[in-house]
């Protein structure tokens, strides 16, 4: 039985071109359920039952929004052990404590983050000039295409994730496209996403749910005028190739794609700590098969004695770990395909390198090394992400040498660096951050990348090729919201037409908006 | 004597590929100065500067590009007669009042209200998660290049407005593009410039200016990766190539390009105030010869005996008034192509349509009309932009036809709505609000566009094509200055090493900041 698209609040049939089925990769094994491809009729009536919802979610005041959001977590919570069964045989990932214990939970706490958001108003930063009266807000953009990862399938899913519930909160309507990795999962969600969003009363078309296309219907359906905004996590060839097409059309496009995030050890942190970082490491790189946007994929160490032996000693754990599951054939090949490319470029390999034997999709943990001199040789190969439980290890012969490669990096979702809690490292420190820091989104001091909690401070995010913007966070409320949002000036228009939190009368006496220049609470003209 | 750039801190030689001279407007002559078009030497060497001033500007306290901003503002309201004759003679605008009284007064305005934003500080909206350690604030984004349009010399130029106030304030160097409509005057201003710069101390290189590239140079710049972000007023043409070459290489690049500014008049407002609108349409089409990014070029009216009286009406006062002073034969080339493409497209010449006789830039105000189903039938012909004293008046049979063209219209800086006092157009002016709100940045009512106040409140931006993204506004500190940021988060970073505004240390006392979900200036653990 082939699966349904969701369209305007109804499981409809797909008009497809063909189908697909997800994998078990625990077992090696084709799944039995089948999902359409959609041809872009498809997509022509979810664009335009979109762009309905997006007009009559205009007047949907921001309570109705956050109850949709929260009624919706607690739906997915009181669901969580099917879900995570479910994502379980898809994806591999162990159910406990992976799916149901973190990432449903941090799921469900970003839906009732965003709610909260909603609720508050204040991500929108209304701002009232009251003796020119021009007033402004960040408003609705449109519909806005979510389309997640394969490494993360509630988390950052285009039916419940970051983007999701950032798209909501912001009053927009979804159009998701679930991963072919998690098709049967995304399906599932989809169901409470549904029944919550009809519980609530939103428009028909709110949340909208298709499984695959070609990818040149891809790319048409992103340039078309109806679709407000994209928000993207993936490999960076799909990501340029949306962002390429959005931006031809003027159409914000948010893209997370790549990141090596490169951590320097310091020569006093390895004296001070250094079972605690070469454990630390390990477990940050071999976690999950490593299958993360930060996992460490290059580290930069001391040459001498200790790097030696902090080679050596991640070496063996590679050795002495088993091989974790990986997502796809997909991630395999592409394991294969950078390991390749990095031995090519003159690296050498100390651990790993090839895939498991056997019907699970799994390639063994791989340790690679160079040293500065080569890397500076060629700092494009050197850089090739390799998704998965591989890193490359980078020998400095100097503080100087450092720096060097590190001014060579690319854009970054993170980077870190371990150094002294005695002194003897914050010169190189200081060095080292100032050539980091404007290379990366989130800089970390004596801890791994993995790890992303959402926090309003968080920023996940970073220069180019990391995403596309470095002004946008993709997790962290009410910052990442801010991307779904035009900016809506009034100029000299009648109050009573005003959107609720540009009238005079602050809305819920709550609402923290810049009036004349400070950010307050009161009404306009009571001072 | 061929004019030197100013490369980091001094004036000098320039690597030329010939020269160039502006013009007289108002009198047709060529004007003396030779400025030089630069090779691609001065610009790799400009920007290598600049990404040095970057680097030495991460450590400049706020205070000293505050103080800088403001010492700037003064030394050229000092000059302000110099300046005002210099861009007189190289636009046709006049000194007074328009050049002396308004546009540079608004100038050192934004440049003041920029020094405020930097000394404030809370632009970088610096947020805090004390109990996991995570802090973030916007920061500099590395060098700005600012390429000013034709129209306002002072307000918009490279070297001191808007972009040049909100990089500087943003703590970016600036390398300015002169507009060749008006190099002397920018040179002059520059002279400003380097003086400021070097009283307050800041790092040499923090303002550079060459006058002119080829359009491949440009190009190649825009993508060059020492540049953090592009600023860019003009024309589609070279916006869209600009933004093209920064969006190709994931650069942040704000494009402000081209809007027709539509403005609906409903019935009860014409029988109302129909003379009042009579005389605001025709002030704020021909002001200074119609040459402004908000200039109204699009006017949907009802048929019938009023909206004929009002076509009548504006045609008389286009026919009686004196044609403006154009910037350039660029500007009279692009108004004989605009209004070439609208008659071709069926549209009825009313009034002008032809370059005035006579050494002196110009060309007759121009009035042209179409009725609603020729609009429906050619919407991309129909929106093509005049840039000058020219508007197409729509003539449209029912609200229905009127809603349905503002449907079509493309993204746009401001639209207008005029409607009754009395209540006979609530119905109508919802309708039409509802179809033009998300495609314009600024809605207007009962008020001509033109006129960009300098308000926190403003949004001088819009979807596109009007700019490159609808979130972010060119005018309006502090919005303003946050398109020439990158979001730098600290995780677990230790805190002498921290920016001060991360500390937990309020650092002067009155930062606001968002400490753990609440906006607040106290100390970090002194609740």
């Amino acid at each position: 039985m082939l699966h349904q698209i969701l369209f305007r609040d109804t499981w409809s049939p797909s008009a497809s071109q063909g189908d697909f089925h997800a994998w078990n990769p625990a077992a090696g094994e084709a799944l039995p359920e089948r999902f359409p491809v959609s041809r872009r009729d498809d997509l022509e009536r979810l664009l335009k039952a979109s762009a309905g919802a997006a007009v009559e979610l205009r007047n949907a005041p921001p309570e109705r929004l956050a109850a949709f959001l929260d009624d919706y977590a607690s739906r997915l919570d009181a669901d969580a052990s099917a879900i995570s069964e479910l994502a379980s045989r898809e994806t591999g990932l162990p159910v406990t404590p992976r799916l149901k214990d973190v990432e449903l939970v941090r799921t469900t706490n970003q839906l009732r983050q965003a709610a909260a958001a909603a609720r508050d108003g204040s991500w929108a930063m209304p701002t009232i000039d009251s003796k020119l009266n021009i007033r402004s807000h960040l408003a609705a953009i449109g519909p806005v295409w979510c389309i997640g990862p394969n490494n993360f399938p509630l988390a950052y899913n285009g039916i419940c994730g970051g983007d999701f519930a950032a798209a909501i909160a912001a009053g927009n309507p979804v159009i998701a496209k679930a991963h072919p990795c998690h098709p049967a999962t995304t399906a599932l969600i989809a169901r409470h996403a549904l029944a919550a969003s009809q519980a609530a009363g939103l428009p028909a078309g709110t949340v909208q749910l298709f499984f695959q296309c070609s990818p040149e219907d891809g790319l048409w359906m992103a340039a078309d005028p109806r679709l407000g905004a994209i928000g993207f996590t993936g490999g960076r060839h799909s990501g340029l190739a949306f962002k390429a097409a959005a931006d031809a059309v003027g159409k914000p496009v948010y893209v997370e794609m790549s990141s090596i995030n490169p951590v320097v050890i310091l020569p006093g942190a390895l004296a001070e700590r250094f079972d605690d970082i070469v454990g630390q490491f390990c477990t940050s790189c071999l976690m999950a098969a490593g299958q993360f946007c930060t996992n460490p994929g290059l580290v930069i160490l001391p040459a001498g004695e200790a790097g030696e032996r902090f080679i050596t000693a991640v070496r063996d754990k590679f050795a002495a770990a088993s091989a974790g599951t990986l997502l796809s054939t997909g991630v395999r090949d592409s394991l294969v395909a950078g390991i390749q490319k990095l031995l090519a470029a003159g690296a050498e390999l100390l651990v790993g390198g090839n895939a498991e034997p056997g019907p699970r999709f799994a390639f063994q943990n791989t340790l690679l090394r160079i040293n500065g001199a080569q890397f500076l040789a060629k700092p494009e190969a050197f850089q090739t992400e390799v998704f998965g439980a591989a890193s490359l290890m980078v020998v400095a012969e100097s503080i100087a040498e450092t720096a060097n490669i590190v001014a060579r990096l690319d854009g970054n979702l993170t980077g870190s660096i371990y150094w002294s809690q005695q002194g003897t490292d914050d010169l190189a420190c200081a060095t080292i951050s100032a050539a980091l820091r404007p290379r990366v989104g989130r800089l970390l001091h004596d801890k791994m990348p993995t790890g992303v909690a959402v926090s309003a401070a968080m920023n996940h995010g970073g220069p180019f090729p990391a995403t596309g913007h470095p002004g946008f966070t993709a997790v962290g409320f009410p910052a990442t919201i801010r991307r779904f949002a035009a900016l809506h000036c009034y100029d000299a228009c009648r109050e009573t037409t005003l959107p609720s939190p540009l009238r005079d009368r602050n809305p819920d006496g709550k609402l923290l908006r810049l009036i004349d220049g400070t950010w307050t609470t009161i009404d306009v003209g009571h001072p």
